[in-house]
């Protein structure tokens, strides 16, 4: 009985391998399909990324798994996941260029990493494009004159200088910038240049490797019907475009980032100062514990301008980090006097601003965590 | 050559839809198959979740992807999400009870959470378990008394007096608790019962389908050899086991867990306060800012004292907590200052005590991410 057992148990084994490797071509197939796709894309001038035809695809096969008495939530992962690859793919086969994309683009900072990914995609796009650097500045005037799109990819400390230096652009010229605050770079950019003027926020860090379903903000300058095309090329790389005016833009990221960054590095600075044993914790965590531990350190991968240059931005941030630390200090009084009940209230009162999104977030992360069960450590 | 190039295109999309229709009935055959090994496994009481042959079919797959010009990670990230399906699959197909298992298990506080998924478990894998509730604790003082095990799940706030009433378990009982902290109730455990006594704590919340490569941090209070069985089925049940020093687990969790509950609270009682348009926000979140959001929010979807016992169970929480507003007072003075040199310092240093982690993690949590942005808004 044992024996078969074992025998049985070989046997279903060998099978499950079968089973994997007929899994691998076929993901090899649907890839070879979606390069192909990609490639006609580009020549019927057609977006990347096109919601309507992804859902569609997802909801059939979703039935199809509730048909075969499988979990449509785990089909809709592993076509999501595939379906991630042949976006990367479809970015990288494209190379038609229409007849609109005959502009010419400069990215001052091109070889910063944001920058630099912008420069990717302007080439894999069929542009032509010419990054200014510092040390190269001088040689390209010439391209600064003709440029079609100047946009500026440099340190948020910088932008400011380095747009004052922008003002021999031909009126026709689009002059954007990628910082991550917008109102001082917008109104600099207006001050400087007399032609089209639009501020984008990319809202992802380095690491991204092509834009499908990624947020870029969009804040208006002047002209943006001349930016017509800009827009339409992000939108066809996949982006999701977020319009918003610059001033709401940097309130909301003064909480979202700022206080954000800020706070994180307290907690790390704290970690280490209370001399814990971060291979332990490690050990200890589940992944839950783990994913908030990973979204800690792996600010302290990257260097501190990237975060102080955020931070100190703008003094607006000083009386609002204060608030925080006063919010904190008035949770602190309830653990210092026990008070389990003035802990409950302002803990309920939160709860009901957070309403259903709570919940929605509560599935949402219980989904991700399941995700990052997955991954070996 | 367009209208060539829109039938194929329609062709092409044809030959998509026919692979992922072919990826659901392949998946479907893999999860029959795994719903097989998980019956034999049973059989031959062998453990659900076995990390080396998980490895090695993994390595196999991905160097059969290589050679079919694919993306190794691709492939695992595929595999591994199927894997984790099977694990609830079989988790839920087990059945044979093995001679060792003839134990009584008494649950209580089965009716909570964690505890219902404990009973699930122990009910899965051929146990006999009875649930003690407030309710009906006298009709169960018999069950109580032949007990081979009884597990204690209630909330912190009322172990102590729970464990209280415990003190007529025969000896050979194994007494445990699955509390977040864990040297008040192993000490109260080793004095009211005079048998084997053992602390574990589930290092996860609510939504956990089943124990694969979840953590289970256990402390030893008496007479472990004799808790062997109880190790041993939760290992057979996929977790990873993780032994520690009551003490030291109660120091890191004043961290990891209390610190973490705390800030996270404060931040979302700030952005309550700020005002913040949260579906604006959540407009303009790309999947990392969308992460750290939902994070927060997820624990307004739960009942305020299951963070409050945990926060307020130990009076040494309170210097903590006060050293790490300290802290933020220290960052802050470089904010308010406007002293990115100090800053600077202060970041470093943590950059340091981090050292390759911090880019461990960058990498960890980029790969995460991307998994997150497969999912539908």
């Amino acid at each position: 009985m044992l024996v078969d057992a074992k025998k049985s148990f070989q046997r279903v084994r060998e099978n499950i391998d079968q089973v994997d490797s007929d899994l691998v071509n076929l993901i090899a197939k649907r890839l070879e399909l979606t390069g192909e796709v990609g490639r006609l894309k580009a020549e019927l001038d057609l977006p990347l990324y096109v919601p309507s035809r992804e859902s569609e695809l997802i909801k059939q096969k979703r039935q199809l798994a509730g048909e075969k008495g499988i979990s449509p939530d785990l089909v809709e992962d592993v076509i999501r996941r595939i379906m991630r690859e042949s976006y990367v793919n479809q970015s990288y086969t494209r190379s038609e260029v229409a007849e609109t994309k005959a502009q010419k683009i400069v990215i001052v900072g091109g070889e910063g990493q944001l920058g630099r990914l912008f420069v990717n995609l302007f080439i894999q796009s069929g542009y032509s494009v010419t990054v200014v650097e510092k040390n190269n500045w001088i040689e390209c005037e010439q391209a600064l004159k003709n440029a079609s799109l100047v946009m500026v990819a440099v340190p948020i400390r910088v932008t400011e200088q380095v747009i004052d230096k922008l003002s021999n652009l031909s009126e026709e010229c689009i002059l954007a910038d990628i910082t991550s605050i917008k109102d001082l770079p917008i109104k600099t950019m207006l001050k400087v240049h007399k032609g089209p003027v639009i501020g984008l926020h990319p809202m992802f860090g380095p690491g991204v490797e092509h834009l499908a379903k990624q947020t870029i903000v969009v804040c208006k300058g002047r002209g943006e019907n001349k930016a017509k095309w800009l827009i339409e090329q992000m939108e066809q790389w996949g982006a999701n475009l977020s319009f918003i005016d610059s001033n709401e833009h940097d309130h909301l990221m003064s909480i979202v980032q700022v206080l954000r960054h800020f706070s994180t590095i307290a907690y790390g600075y704290h970690l280490m100062e209370e001399n814990i044993d971060l291979d332990k914790v490690l050990e200890l965590s589940s992944p839950i514990y783990r994913l908030e531990l990973i979204m800690v350190g792996r600010l302290f991968a990257q260097n501190s301008e990237l975060y102080s240059d955020i931070i100190f931005s703008d003094t607006k941030n000083i009386p609002m980090v204060k608030r925080f630390i006063q919010r904190l200090l008035d949770l602190f009084e309830t653990l210092e006097n026990q008070d389990k009940e003035t802990f409950a209230i302002l803990f309920d009162n939160v709860s009901n601003w957070f309403g259903d999104n709570a919940n929605k977030f509560l599935q949402e992360s219980n989904h991700l965590l399941a995700k990052a069960s997955d991954i070996k450590k």
